[in-house]
């Protein structure tokens, strides 16, 4: 690797520490509210205590570092990595193929530089592979969300329905959705 | 009353016999699958871990019984009384208004005698005392729920969406939605 360039590994284990780093993360992005806060942190928490198939709730976290565990580096789960951003998602109960994306998000200072796009891949990645066939994605129509929408859009998400003042009134949810294979 | 009449009461505190008395309802009426039925029960219990507000699980019991209790005879919580149908619903989270039927279901014998639109209206009225604005259900495509479809459309719920194959390929999942007030 060249000098001075990070490094940036995928994880899937949850660790005890994850509910603290992604309260801290999610906070960072100034983009959700304190309910919504509390909620991502819990979902990691679900995990922790049931697994990710009794929960029903997996993640992809991308951290600084190698991924060479016990190496003494960055990337081995010592102190010193930091989580840059992470996805959240499940089959949704009652459902055979069908997955929502709970939570994707980067942090503020690692944003604008393609993190999110391949944070994305790699999570549809691991859907299809649990034989995923559609990803739905919830989220608000307010302007704040704007380069969330355009976001999705070029990761290949069609806007499937508009819900109007479903979080609040003038605050409709947009469910986008993307068909695998 | 008149000797033979059934008389029902509405209860909202739920019981430890709950979860239990809701699985063999949820299985009475031949309607769910295993998982569902499963998830019908989790929900009963996530209500007496955590109380309503915690759980954001709130249920409306329709039994047998006069609900007057301790006074020795049926609907005092003593064995006897009989769970005829019950609705379960909540605040959906992250939202302000937006409320979601989550179970509505009467059991098999005692169905076809307006008891479930009795309780979709008390259900109704509670949601509106606790701000709701939107009740929203989902709801299975596929022949077997025609009935319940009706039943939704007669309580005056609009279909705002379908999403197709969500449940699993040609069972596509119905959103309905009732505005209140």
């Amino acid at each position: 690797m060249t000098m001075g360039e990070p490094v940036f590994t995928l994880r899937e284990t949850v660790l005890p520490t994850d509910p603290d780093a992604v309260l801290h993360l999610v906070v960072s992005t100034g983009f959700f509210t304190g309910e919504e806060i509390r909620i991502a942190a819990e979902l990691v928490e679900e995990n922790l205590d049931k697994g990710a198939e009794k929960s029903g709730y997996h993640f992809v976290f991308m951290e600084t570092g190698d991924g060479n565990v016990g190496d003494g580096n960055v990337g081995d789960g010592n102190v010193g990595d930091e989580i840059v951003g992470y996805s959240c998602y499940g089959r949704i109960p009652g459902t055979r193929t069908s997955y929502d994306l709970y939570w994707i998000a980067v942090g503020k200072r690692w944003q604008r530089h393609g993190l999110g796009r391949r944070l994305m891949t790699a999570t549809e990645e691991r859907i299809a592979a649990l034989g995923g066939r559609q990803i739905f994605i919830e989220t608000s129509s307010t302007q704040l969300y704007h380069p969330t929408h355009v976001f999705y859009e070029r990761c290949g998400y069609i806007l499937e329905h508009t819900f109007p003042d479903f979080y609040a009134p003038g605050d409709s949810k947009l469910v986008y959705v993307k068909r695998l294979g």
